[in-house]
């Protein structure tokens, strides 16, 4: 739906609940698709939101609508419904988003929905359940088609009409043993194509990319990305075929971390703050400024420390913005390159030394380039050799040891396991800071021999 | 694959690159995927990629290395490689990735490839040529099964059954007009389900949702993921079916695209720079930090301005950094929240005033708080109510401007349809810097009385 479109939608649903012309609106809510009614949402208040919600009758859609809310959004519809109401919703949605929903809930809430929905489907509920939810196991779906290795084509297809109806999109037909284990996989086309009694096991692909229920899910992500396929098998600790992870949730798994890890660079949280309410998003933001706030401190104490130089020569003052500048610049530069490229796989932490020392060459080159230039500048303004060499080979030392911070940091974090995203941002920034002004002052001190 | 599972491979390879040990080689090679060895490649040098690039027989492994690979590795391998060599790996290719690296190619060298291509395959490569590359039309496949309105739901199983069992996953059944034009979309399980002799028009679902040709690929990704399908039809100017995008593309849309923007946002181009030259990468990365580097000579001009109040309170110099820092911080939170919010749709344009009205009362709202904090730093260290309320209010002033600067202008630049991205990093940074530094020397000595 383009941008026009929701804006004549929006403005509609609006004039509507002015007018509290409820035939109206049950009629527009109810042949406007989850998506799109989500995408009005924002822009109307919170009584509204819920009277519209209850005048969605296609529990389907009212299912979209819950797998798009963030915990608190949820949190706020949900307390006004009762739950056989819930567990109607429930029980049309996906099952791996359902077993995301009932996680949040408090224990006993969703031990109530469990027993009320009907048994095939909170058995399954309760099996997702059962994995964390970022792993492969808590985003897998029991949506699949297991075939024996030792029926013959044309059993296949007679059981992919009978056991599989409900299947509703029959990616990959995967094939199993007779303990359930996964052994390969095969195509419809195949199947059609091969004569009717040859075994499955002997047309099959044996190459099968599959993962474990405990795989991280943005690894599972990777390895959909990666091969170019529709969905990946799951399988348990003893190889058992349990469920498959398919390709629209590896979507919304790569957004969301995308979204995660600019945040995270920017030191704002890994949640989207700004439709939280202003003394919530403030809340958030508060500590991740407290280290550039105490960083600020620091570099504050070693400036008093170089009074004495300041009060020779007050111009060393004016040239503290523009080393502090580069070389926040080119710190964030390196730190960006490196978190990006361990998240997209184009880097590698075995790497680690020749991408530190490819940032720390590129720090030394540009150092060079704007040391030489702002140097030319401080000498025009000053015709102080002493001044101009401090500055200069400051900005040098300050735009080295940045990108020596911004792409060690990353990469060490990633090595121990650490989120590198948080690596950078206010960390990063702030120490790089620190280390620039001091290499400033220490070097015009020794050459203005103050 | 794992991360050891990739070493092992690598280690392996390289160990037998050493020994010159071909035929061991060629097994290897012959037996990985093409996106493993494509992982192997980096640590390797070009010579020897060239080796093993040469060892591989299948043409779909070496197309799928193709499609990985940049621009300008791609030239490198195609220089060594004759046009019949090139024209057999692009026939076993997907055309819309055909089209992509032909588009890349001198347009001699383009139209002689196309020239020697099976003419079907050539003529749907020139189709996606005439289409932007970052448009529905460059992206999509023609893949896709259309079945006439009138046909009745056997006819409908039978032609699919006849005229497309090349189309290797059968995402949606679309179904057109006499004229191709698109009118509707079923499944297979409703062609099952329905008596045979009803005609598609009677059951077809007419709601379904397309793309233009001219639309741009992140608008097409959006909506795949939106209405979680698996594939979208594409419509030219009059309506008529002429593609589908499918949502492996619309993974690799959103990866690229959430890099370009972090990318962007720090100021290094939107390329992957890591794997370019320590020459390239500087060259890439000069320009972005002569913005800081101009910002910076900048601040240095209005410090020297208030050389006076400097010479009298030296130790004005000693906040400095602390404004700057935090000033810089907290745009940084603000512009990213907005840019990462108008990628993901979570914010609009058209809410451009709540959102730079509540940006900025979280700026005043943690302005008031931090700089309440280092002003009674700056009250203990010297004991001066004009040095702490100076410092105090500055801090003020630079986070709530930072806040508005940093929300206002990628909204601004998405309002007249410039990247978002682009307005944040250095140039949103480097105002700030500059402003803050004003705000302060103003504020000191108008409060000093100097």
């Amino acid at each position: 739906m383009h941008a026009d479109r929701t804006k004549i939608l929006t403005d509609t649903i609006k004039r509507l609940l002015r007018r509290n012309a409820l035939p109206h609106l049950k009629k527009i809510v109810n042949k406007t698709h989850g998506a799109d009614l989500w995408l009005v949402f924002p822009a109307i208040p919170t009584a509204n939101q819920h009277k519209l919600f209850k005048l969605i009758e296609d529990n389907e859609q009212k299912g979209i609508l819950f797998s798009e809310m963030d915990e608190d959004t949820f949190f706020d519809f949900i307390e006004k419904m009762d739950i056989d109401e819930l567990v109607e919703v429930f029980e049309d949605m996906q099952n791996d988003d359902v077993a995301d929903l009932i996680g949040k809930l408090p224990e006993e809430m969703g031990a109530a929905i469990l027993e009320k929905m009907k048994h095939e489907e909170s058995e399954e509920v309760e099996g997702l359940l059962r994995y964390r939810d970022d792993t492969a196991g808590g985003i897998m779906v029991p949506d699949f088609i297991a075939l024996k290795e030792d029926n013959t084509a044309k059993e296949a297809v007679a059981s992919i009409q009978k056991d599989y109806v409900d299947v509703e999109m029959p990616f990959y037909l995967y094939v199993v043993d007779e303990y359930g284990k996964l052994v390969g996989v095969c195509s419809l086309r195949q199947l059609v194509v091969v004569s009717p009694d040859t075994p499955l096991k002997e047309f099959m692909s044996t190459d099968v990319v599959s993962v474990e229920t405990s795989m991280d899910q943005e690894e599972v992500a990777k390895i959909v990305a990666r091969y170019d396929i529709l969905a990946v098998p799951v399988i348990d600790s003893s190889n058992r075929l349990v469920g498959i992870v398919t390709v629209d949730d590896v979507i919304d798994i790569f957004r969301r971390e995308a979204t995660e890890d600019i945040l995270k660079m920017a030191g704002v949280g890994e949640d989207f703050v700004e439709t939280k309410s202003i003394l919530k998003s403030t809340r958030i933001r508060l500590p991740w400024l407290f280290a550039s706030c105490i960083g600020g401190i620091v570099a504050f104490w070693i400036i008093s420390h170089f009074e004495k130089s300041l009060y020779q020569y007050t111009y060393l003052a004016a040239f503290i913005p523009v080393i502090m500048g580069m070389g926040g610049n080119i710190g964030t530069q390196s730190s960006t390159i490196v978190v990006r490229g361990l998240a997209t796989g184009k880097l590698n932490i075995r790497d680690i030394w020749s991408v530190v020392g490819k940032e720390v060459a590129i720090g030394v080159i540009l150092g060079l380039v704007y040391g030489t230039l702002i140097g030319l500048v401080a000498h025009i303004q000053y015709s102080l050799i002493a001044v101009a060499l401090s500055v200069g080979l400051a900005l040098i030392c300050s735009m080295s040891v940045a990108a020596l911070v911004g792409s060690l940091v990353p990469m060490c974090f990633a090595r121990i396991n650490i989120d590198p995203a948080v690596a950078t941002g206010p960390f990063v920034t702030t120490s790089i800071d620190i280390i620039s002004v001091f290499c400033y002052f220490k070097l015009a001190t020794v050459l203005l021999r103050i």
